[in-house]
């Protein structure tokens, strides 16, 4: 087992009804003026908004809103939120949507807290001295942002996708009621499972040894999501499967899966790429890419990939060589993948890169020669451009 | 799933060498005077005590420093040490050593930042309104005192031990070196992964429905203690095995193995006057009691007791019924103490409590009329009477 830190000092209220109790809690914080931030008008039209709002009036906390926010969260509404918080005096920021509400709140912490444009961050220039407090009402399960150190913002300027970690912008509070998942789309359901079983796949697949706790955990976890992820393919208002996806989403991205593992993180990188050229929803893009990734670097220890089909898949282990579990493994993946009508293929994902976008994205990917990807195969420019081939 | 809050803000710091972070960490955390609070010799001839003080002293923190918390911490050194702080002006406390060094230390927090005895606290006549912040160096793996809210402590006029659990007297961090368990007696290793188990068995056996995310994660978190216990049991200084059952320790009391559970905490409480009393090993305790409170209440859902005997102990399902696989995996349980060489009754823990004695025990557990114990069966004096009768 590597040394490792854990830090996940979110609070977390979680169950049904509990956007309730929103307005007592950003006070507990200290706010004196909040943003309410916001996507579409999902949350307008749900009642969620009202509810919110109206929590925070009956304690006393003045807000202003903004909504707009995209999947793939922009950095232009990023730019307008930072001014508008200096000019109404806002000091603690609360999202009400999805990751990417979250992570465009975040991007505002970190903008208004250090007075500077937040892609200084983003493009590595410099490092942030602190974020604005924030807090979440969670309405999709699938990023994790809610109790992650993470942040990712597309910069419309060359369509650059980029995420910035620091435990300054974790959550003060994270207000988790399932029943606000209920009524997603199927197709944004089964998306945000995939996400958080990626979370823990990617931290999953590393070299560490002496994982056994860890590894537990993530396998459970994983299985659960892959089980409930089928209940609400056929009953989307199942709620304990949509609490025990709401939940796994925080705890897959926490860092509990990860600990003491060195993690890979691959497929999150070349996903990225595809997610800031064409706007795919990001759990249905990791599930396109992941097959091809995991073809093309299992061999670097076929063991571990072996562990995941007998410990995950419920693949019977007999007398197989890792080799042979390990792509076994691999295609009942893609299999279940397809089984909740999830892509494993770009085309199935209804994208055809060129060879010069793949080109391009796959030098983006590296930040144009400035780093390596991957931690299970350390992966190049080259490396991805065939794995973007092999996922086509 | 019942809605529920989560809330484990302790920064762990987790691996070799982690104790030579100490000062930093106390200086992150604002402390300008530390009392290094410590248990018996074996800290100072290991070293460790030296160590820290020397890493404070790195940090320009000056301390003072108070030893002697033995097992079962008492209300006399607590009184002692907040006596010491108000004297030196002491404004951050470092419990250097196991549960009841940290236990002993969180009191000392209650009386110092509330300015009175702590036992009000403790005998239930006020509610603190704070804790002197407080960070360890862990020793000893088994009471997850380090990520916990819970703090246990014996008052020697009456011999009476009570816990009082707030969120203030949670670590601000948590310096875990797995290597500063490796010389434990294997006795103290056997009886702290007793403790590390139950705590999550204790969350585990409760009527909650919709647990499946939860139940896996402890099922999977009891099942690598259960053979990291093995494992130390034959080779004690194994890295690996100490570091998950020191990882284990923590998560199984940070309250992630009870999310959407409600809990039982009989078990607890029934040793916990056996501790009060006879100053046993808590761990070794628990083993002692664990059959004939589970003997005594599965009947109320045998389901349960099955999912933990197939689950947890690997006992074929077949076509048994429920009842037969819950008494199957409670004898597989004993059976399992016995091979760490933990005891399964009040004989093997050493003590012949008198009729008059068991008497007074129940009444203490139960606040002497003034509350009941357990939620997966509610138990009166009169039961615990029959439970220790049962364990004898």
């Amino acid at each position: 087992m590597v040394n490792f830190e854990y830090y996940a000092p979110t609070q977390v209220v979680f169950g049904k009804d509990t956007e309730l109790q929103t307005g007592k809690l950003v006070k507990e914080y200290g706010a004196s003026k909040v943003l309410v931030h916001y996507g579409g008008s999902s949350a307008k039209k749900s009642g969620l908004l009202d509810r919110v709002c109206a929590s925070l009036g009956e304690a006393g906390i003045p807000y202003v809103t903004l909504g707009g926010v995209v999947p793939n969260p922009r950095l232009s509404l990023v730019r307008e939120g930072i001014a508008l918080c200096k000019k109404e005096g806002v000091d603690f920021l609360l999202a009400v949507g999805g990751g990417s509400v979250i992570d465009s709140a975040k991007a505002i912490g970190y903008g208004l807290f250090n007075d500077c444009d937040p892609w200084l961050f983003f493009d590595r220039q410099t490092q942030a001295k602190g974020c604005t407090p924030l807090g979440a009402v969670l309405t999709i399960a699938a990023a994790g942002s809610e109790m992650s150190n993470s942040c990712v913002i597309t910069n419309e300027d060359g369509w650059l996708k980029r995420g910035y970690s620091t435990n300054y912008a974790r959550c003060r509070f994270a207000v988790l009621n399932p029943e606000l998942t209920c009524t997603l789309p199927a197709y944004q359901t089964a998306s945000g499972c995939v996400d958080i079983m990626m979370h823990s796949m990617e931290r999953f697949f590393s070299h560490a040894k002496g994982t056994e706790l860890t590894d537990g955990i993530c396998e459970s976890l994983i299985r659960t999501v892959m089980k409930q992820a089928k209940v609400l393919r056929d009953d989307p208002s199942n709620y304990d499967a949509r609490a025990d996806v709401m939940w796994a989403s925080s705890l897959s991205h926490n860092g509990l899966t990860g600990c003491g593992t060195t993690g890979d993180w691959a497929t999150h990188q070349i996903e990225h790429e595809l997610g800031g050229m064409f706007d795919v929803a990001h759990g249905a893009g990791l599930a396109a890419v992941w097959g091809s990734w995991a073809r093309y670097v299992y061999q670097e220890e076929p063991e571990k990939f072996a562990q995941f089909a007998v410990n995950v898949l419920d693949i019977p282990a007999g007398k197989k060589s890792a080799e042979d579990l390990a792509m076994e493994g691999i295609c009942a993946m893609e299999d279940y993948f397809r089984s909740i009508h999830m892509p494993t293929s770009l085309t199935e994902l209804g994208i055809s890169p060129t060879d010069a976008q793949i080109e391009d994205m796959a030098q983006k990917c590296m930040h144009f020669g400035k780093r390596t990807i991957g931690g299970f195969k350390v992966l190049k420019a080259e490396d991805v451009v065939k794995i973007y081939h092999m996922a086509k």
